[in-house]
């Protein structure tokens, strides 16, 4: 399972993993494919910089990325209003009486932590800044095309660059800026996607692209015969994100995940639901008690992004420490009904390996006969 | 590209092909696969004993099957109650007013026929009556289970049957009743079709069925890539439909489909949408100015099966009559965005088949790298 990608990468197997989680995102770099390290979570880029010192001494020597969260249009914010002003009353009335009727405590006195300030630009900005410090083979942008100046400040410092896209038209656009990779993100992924699956998009987009860039498949890979369809399909290397979040090594960044991993190992693959009540853009959650009560007749329109996510941070830290998987707010795509276990990383990694040999082989029996 | 299909079936390659043109189903036959003819236009059986034995003198002697639309349960119809009746005056004027803002014309006087009935169970059965006194070698039914008798009036005249699912229980539970091969009908699938896209579903269901019934993939199938894709996913073969509809073979049975034609070949992968106004079950359509109407604010709930195609087939009729290409009502899938011109069906069975060899030999040097 070896395309140019892991040339151009250094890695083994073409499977890059998103996760958040640092423990995993080095695992999978040290299991042979690229970890790449969400840094929405970190609102101080000092924090970042100390995870990624960690990174450095614990990916055996084997490259890693990261991944910002940089709207092309950069959001009227922060410039000198607090953008928490700008949350409607009926918002943050709704999020209130939703948490009391699904029996979300209150977070004890001194606990908690701000809102995710990942999602502004500025915030971003300062992880790339961060990031170019490290030894980094990747920045990986999880909305479009990164503005012209952090594409040349990443090239600079001969960092390559990928961007997301979930219309062929988006993809050609990011290669015409000057980005390296193209992440083709099918309607079933996790997190911000578009209308269009994964079976259509991902030719579109790698004949969009040509010979310019690698295109990487996202959405619905979970084994090795899903990233075999994927490389049938012309992808170089395949994107995982949800497939990571039901992992040993996620426990050991957050221990408090446990009932999140219970709720996505009791999912079906039916249990999502694509809303834009976690950021303001579509994106793809497991379905609980939470995203539930946003479909309601009674609940508002969500904001517009980066003012959706401040409304709702809070609220998902009372969920988080509420330790009930009936209310877990977490992006998560369809694959989610095959994650019926929590395993390690390096079983992950060595499935997706043999399941794509053996579908090869299976293949080329189908193609001879 | 030979699978154990192949030799059930008869056929030379594992491509079934949907197809409401019998020139089209037997154009699919008489290259290698297997065209299936789908009988919902049929509100007459004697009109489709004459068209299969169409078949039966244009196939070359090669298989094919029939399609039809047999919901699970049997709706309240046709019981001393004319259905027409059932519908709401409010529906019947949203189309008219519709019809009118949208400039298309009233049909000339003694022109156009009755709604479609084919998705009535009655006609449905003798559809079915009929199909069993030809060679076919397959009956489909396009939503869930037939009904028991209808399976076993099937297999006692020695035809397979097959049914359509979106979710991995209803495969298995088609297959407890008897089903012999389950079409996996993913997301991006043009007509009725479920939440979950191919590369989720298909492996999901090849699981469930086991070695109980070979499993077709549907949904986002138009090349070769895609078939070896959907057979790296574990399928024994493919079931198209949407790519048939923009071939020269299917103007001799419907001469005045261009402006449908048209539409298709400019549309791009953005343009359908999943609605309930064209049977009352969510099925991807062409988005057209049509679809557009029923989004509108001013537009009605869509009426449940059989009510909602009685109600809009006329109106499909002065659409059809009227050859604007911007109010065309066709179900397609996602693939819409890859049918760019008007071909014959021999060149894109051709394409399917060495884009398939192609695709296979690409991944086997990627896994022998």
């Amino acid at each position: 399972m070896r395309t140019t990608l892991c040339d151009t990468l250094g890695i083994d197997l073409p499977i890059i993993g998103f996760t958040p989680s640092e423990h995993v995102a080095a695992a999978i770099s040290r299991a042979g494919g690229l970890g790449v390290l969400g840094c929405v979570r970190f609102n101080d880029a000092d924090e970042l910089d100390k995870v990624l010192g960690w990174m450095d001494a614990n990916t055996g020597g084997r490259p890693y990325g990261v991944d910002v969260v940089m709207p092309a249009k950069v959001p009227d914010e922060v410039k000198g209003v607090d953008p928490a002003t700008l949350i409607p009353a009926e918002h943050r009335e709704f999020v209130d009486r939703t948490l009391a009727q699904l029996g979300v405590p209150e977070l004890p006195e001194g606990q908690g932590r701000d809102g995710v300030l990942g999602w502004l630009h500025s915030v971003a900005r300062s992880h790339v800044e961060v990031a170019l410090e490290h030894p980094i083979a990747l920045i990986a942008n999880a909305l479009g095309s990164p503005p012209a100046d952090v594409i040349a400040q990443a090239h600079d410092a001969g960092v390559p660059v990928a961007a997301l896209a979930g219309k062929a038209e988006h993809a050609a656009r990011h290669v015409e800026r000057g980005v390296d990779f193209v992440v083709a993100q099918g309607h079933e992924a996790g997190g911000h996607t578009g209308e269009i699956a994964s079976m259509v998009l991902l030719p579109e987009i790698v004949d969009a692209v040509g010979d310019r860039a690698p295109v990487l498949a996202a959405g619905g890979i979970g084994s090795g015969r899903q990233a075999a369809a994927a490389l049938a399909l012309g992808a170089q290397g395949v994107w995982t994100g949800s497939i990571w979040l039901a992992t040993r090594e996620y426990l050991e960044t957050m221990p408090e995940s446990e009932p999140m991993q219970q709720a996505l190992v009791a999912a079906t693959s039916a249990d999502t639901v694509r809303t834009r009540i976690y950021t303001g853009k579509p994106a793809r959650l497991l379905k609980t008690r939470w995203t539930e009560a946003w479909s309601q007749p009674d609940a508002p329109e969500p904001l517009p992004m980066p003012l959706q996510n401040l409304l709702v941070a809070p609220a998902h830290n009372r969920i988080h420490a509420s330790s009930d998987p009936s209310v877990v707010s977490m992006p998560v795509g369809q694959i989610v009904g095959r994650m019926n276990e929590v395993r390690p990383v390096a079983d992950v990694v060595a499935d997706l390996a043999s399941g794509f040999t053996d579908a090869v082989t299976r293949l080329t029996e189908i193609s001879d006969a």
